[in-house]
């Protein structure tokens, strides 16, 4: 990893590609995207996070604070393995196609509801305090998906107001799935 | 956490409770159970595991290698994000009665067999090498699981192997459902 520049095997409408694609940015590592038309499951990414972090500790993404820090992987975990497994296009398959935007609605509300009662009392400019860290990686990719499923976004105050903030810092912006290498040309920006 | 005695609020089936109730054994953790008749989503308590890993470093659920804390966590997010959030009983019960069997079956199989891939290059005696790690917390229940939906395991010789060796330790036995304060008399063992 310290010596030749890292390949990251991504798709460009993955939210599990892009928190990764934001956390390489955050570090300052130059790394080398090879798309790849295939959905992986689940929350494997925050794995390559956490190693990222303790290999290349600066900026960091997890507070110093242990209690913090707890609070961070609870926040990433409600995200990666409470809400996105429930609504990636694997499952949505084998819901059957009628009901697959009903379904991925109601899971995506229900996680919403929880993470916004926890980031009530976490937040500060962002998930957790005002540092960026991990849980905000999974944050905005999440709610991109709940946009995409035309999830009613007005009972989560705090969840939207963290996410436009977050969209502001370009860490995110160039991460963004509307400007990858695989991007098809109607869904640039 | 130093101070007092900490108390885990736990249902005696959920292998999300076991796995933290695992980990608090292997640390050597007094602690007191509050069952509660409630199933959370999803894979938020491994941001216990790795609480209890920074408070209290021995021993050690997780490599000093950063690539093997790698693989020990990639492991545990594909069980605690990728299988066990899509046949908990919320999702199980969103997919309607009849077709519980089936969907639990197939998403614990898939599953399955990413996973069995993964430990005939990442396994020793135990998930990542010869230590116990939060993989193996990750592991055992969620075999239990797939006993409890009558998965047919013999395609996975490599996750039968591990989750056996495991049960013969004394954390994962008197952490099992079958033993805890609110298991019920008839599945007592």
């Amino acid at each position: 990893m310290q010596a030749a520049k890292p390949i990251l095997y991504s798709y460009f409408r993955s939210s599990c590609s892009w928190r990764v694609r934001i956390a390489l940015v955050l570090k300052g590592i130059n790394y080398e995207t090879v798309p790849i038309d295939l959905i992986k499951d689940g929350g494997q990414q925050l794995a390559i996070i956490e190693y990222l972090e303790e290999t290349r500790p600066t900026p960091r993404l997890l507070p110093q604070d242990p209690k913090k820090r707890a609070s961070v992987r609870m926040i990433s975990d409600l995200i990666a393995g409470g809400i996105q497994p429930l609504q990636n296009l694997s499952v949505l398959k084998q819901v059957g196609e009628q009901n697959q935007l009903p379904w991925a609605q109601k899971v995506i509300s229900s996680g919403f509801k929880a993470l916004e009662q926890i980031l009530q009392s976490t937040a500060g400019k962002y998930c957790v305090g005002d540092e960026v860290s991990m849980a905000d990686l999974c944050l905005v990719p999440q709610v991109a998906n709940a946009e995409r499923y035309k999830v009613d976004l007005s009972p989560y105050p705090t969840i939207n107001r963290i996410n436009k903030t977050l969209l502001a810092l370009e860490a995110f912006q160039v991460t963004h799935p509307c400007r990858q290498p695989d991007t098809p040309a109607e869904l640039r920006a």
